[in-house]
């Protein structure tokens, strides 16, 4: 049985920036990734959310874009880590790459390195009513361009923003301390969903 | 298909305070219930927790306990109207009634009404090793319970602790303004995981 | 003698919003009120922050801004009751009003009313070199209005901003709960300062 | 002129843990510090509290008491770095010392070294009615024991509990990255305020 959620010490990561747990069970909860979903995941970093997401959908497949190389190697060997088939990685930077791929059921987006917005517009091309976009971002602009293109496209999405800061208590000795994660915004984008 | 996540929204709530949404996925998560999962909710107030317990254990077994007479009814009613057969719900406080129920996968606290630590020595002893027990706790005292058993039992649990404080950017014309929920506690105890 | 950090519950306030204590002392703290600074208070709300402000500038003065004719009443008594006469309340919209005021020291900008950048246009004219501007902004528009402003006025300003999330843990018999206040960013933009 | 709120940069720290600004801009305004008062810093660390009580309190007196010997040195080179003369040294560890002390109007403490009740005892003894304790925590146990001394003496004290998280925008080329500093616990007692 595999769960949502795995540990960030059970992942390779080398020196690449990881999303913690915590926002990655809540991004893949807001994906609404089904069994047989087609999932993109844009700025796959170490593949952490490409793996959770390949274990949500068995029988569907996920395609991690990544640009830098040493990462490609980590979701590679993440992949092989955890024994999962149903991940294509490609070393590409989106939107390169995008259009030759089947429509997505669910959109992962965790680094978009400055082209929020030609993404955004070949997923909305691509994505069915019903589809679901999920933004993690940890700068204000990249939370920016994204609530900036739902509000000015109104009529395809409706799209909802959360921040979350999780603060970890750490034991030292007989005392918990409190050492926090930085804050992460969360936009969900339903497609065509009113 | 039922995702982890219910919308608050879709609950019958009253006026029974309701843990949100994404401090219910993310302890849901941390719980790690398997589709035959028997599950205990302490303190089952509106009964999300149930709820989304059902659905992740269709072949298993959801226990609410609840003192309270109006949120008794909640519960009902949310598990009428989700269509889940597999919740039984208990008038009690616990710990009564622990006692005689199957030994549980998994143990959501949510209310522990002064008791915490008669609680967690029934659960101690019912719940079998590699079981999990996910305290929520919105102040200091129910936390310190917690984590002060834990530490008290060091043979028997590992745990692990976090808060999560969420805010939901809400739509005000052409503006996003940060509303803030409570800060949350989530302590996941793992029996003998060591 | 007078401290920065009046409580809350010591404001006329009705039912006009109120920037909350702990974000008062930090935006003051970090503006550099001096005994007799000029200080712009632009969207004044109740007029906590022009309160505060008088305070800490006795031989100095105060303009307050306010657009909302119930608020500007409140800054009137609030300023009664804490029998302050350094404050000079103008019932006008900013960035209207601004250009017949003596230069400022300090400028605090609560409300900008989607005038940011004319607020800022006008604001620059007028502050020396070393003069502060302090930003507190409950939407995420507001923030980016200044930080866009800021980087695109990199040869001006050196800016600096953080977000202040305060929880206050309210007794509740003898258990602390935490209740959380509204996240709020809060930029702080010195003239010339490289 | 004299601000509530040193930059963290100013200070000489080595590998001491330092309280950031803004809950050192809290925790002093919360202190009520008057120009002639006398300051216990309990727990002083860097100093970094002494230094800003010092500048609060330019006629009164801060005795600053640190148990380990190279935290001792930084107080001392931040006292000369900052030209201030009403800084105590004290090289012990709290309760011990307090005894001989002149009885304080405002106490800080940001490290009790698992003496929290010990040195509470002692300063319910000099504090005098209408005196400030501002206890500054980044364990839950700290917090605890300070609040639980509290409810044990509530004939002696009111108190007021918040936590405080900032996350400063970092800039990154032309984005601006949320960075999470730890959250603190910042509780006020007031001595006989009923």
């Amino acid at each position: 049985m595999d769960f949502l959620g795995i540990e960030d010490e059970a992942f390779l990561r080398g020196k690449v920036p990881m999303t913690k747990q915590e926002i990655r069970i809540l991004a893949l909860a807001k994906a609404h990734i089904t069994p047989d979903s087609i999932v993109y995941d844009i700025g796959a970093g170490t593949g952490s959310f490409s793996i959770e997401a390949a274990r949500l959908a068995p029988q569907g497949q996920v395609y991690a874009l990544e640009k830098n190389a040493e990462a490609v190697s980590l979701i590679q060997a993440n992949a092989e880590k955890f024994q999962l088939e149903n991940i294509v990685i490609l070393h590409r930077e989106a939107p390169e790459g995008l259009e030759a791929l089947p429509n997505p059921d669910a959109v992962l987006i965790g680094g978009s390195g400055r082209h929020m917005e030609e993404i955004l517009d070949i997923v909305t091309e691509k994505l069915p009513e019903g589809g679901h976009i999920v933004v993690t971002a940890i700068t204000v602009q990249s939370l920016m361009q994204c609530i900036s293109y739902m509000r000015a496209h109104k009529g395809n999405y409706q799209y909802d923003a959360i921040q979350v800061q999780v603060s970890r208590l750490e034991k030292v000795g007989s005392y918990d301390m409190a050492k926090a994660l930085n804050p992460i915004f969360i936009v969900t984008c339903v497609k065509g969903a009113f």
